[in-house]
């Protein structure tokens, strides 16, 4: 089962691959690795919902943020490498939790982005991953992410 | 002298490695590259401390707490790749300290760990590094901090 | 136009390389990566500025801020490997800006290190980069960043 059926099948769609304006890019290749800039839940234009976890943002939207961050990263990497299916598996995500004072359960946040992976990636999606908590995000994003993967 | 040898002289037993519940792993490998998830100091199943440096958590303390978290890494990797003596050398170690307001010595903390893997691995130790200060971390640990390493 | 010709045509001088005291180094090379550690904006031995941004450094000295850190992961990389010449490309910085609350505009800041990486090498300067903010720093640096490069 290709990258491409197993999203059908999940019932996901890629949004389109997120395009920066300015110095840098959504996604780079160096080698068989392939580097994600930081990802927002951007969804059409905008954020999904901004402020921080869980004074502005629940646990539960932010899980969902969480999500959609991965999901443009992996729009990003499919527009960098030209498939998903050359994923050989993912090597690291970065969650950048935008949290309240007192709040200390990024890794239920993280866990919308690692859970993503694997029902996607099956065991080629498990990934090592920090989750740290931030004092302020850009846009008011809740969550920031990259990923790094390894390319076949 | 092995890194076991080494280990023994310094009076250093390494934690059982550490098992991520979920869709993460405690470390990876890519090519002659490993990497750690963001690792804790966490002792016998529990944060050695907890709370912001030096607010609740002292800068002796959390220099002991990166030590202890580096220590965590090292076990995630000789697990993933069967022993330290296949570690060429250290590539990076981001430390992230929980910080208390004012607080503008996040390179002290981060010592606790640089000085522990040059002792263990001696040159072979010497990292690059990045320390910073976060608004909250899991769990409220005092600090979180993830290895790169390269392997022979 | 070798890159030496283009920093002169910049009017830039690279600072010195930093030399870190004690067990990191300021850039370290594995295969064909190199990796700096966290750079701040030192000059002359001293930070350029310190404080928050925009409280208590504005977003243009935040901006010069993220440029003179550039310089010296560059200056610390051209001591690693001998030249900038023999970089491929920039896969990657981190910008980590200490932030006051409310300020949501890392990206701003982040665009002096991203736009100095594009005037120095071109297309081959354009990179993926996470831009986050900070609840501290050390030293209370306005900006750190690393940066992570492909040599030839």
């Amino acid at each position: 089962m290709t990258i491409s059926d197993t999203l059908a099948k999940l019932d996901i769609q890629l949004p389109p691959a997120p395009t920066p304006v300015g110095s840098y890019v959504a996604a780079t290749t160096s080698g068989n690795t392939v580097y994600t800039s930081g990802m927002l839940p951007i969804v059409d234009g905008a954020l999904c919902c901004a402020g921080k976890i869980p004074g502005d943002v629940s646990v539960e939207c932010g899980q969902t943020a969480a999500r959609l961050a991965v999901l443009n990263g992996l729009a990003a990497i499919e527009a960098e490498i030209g498939s998903l299916d050359n994923i050989e598996k993912i090597i690291r995500i970065n969650v950048f939790v935008n949290s309240s004072a007192g709040f200390f359960d990024q890794a239920a946040i993280a866990n919308g982005a690692s859970n993503t992976l694997v029902e996607i990636f099956g065991d080629a999606g498990k990934h090592t991953r920090c989750a740290v908590g931030m004092a302020e995000l850009p846009l008011n994003t809740p969550v920031e992410l990259d990923i790094i993967a390894e390319i076949k």
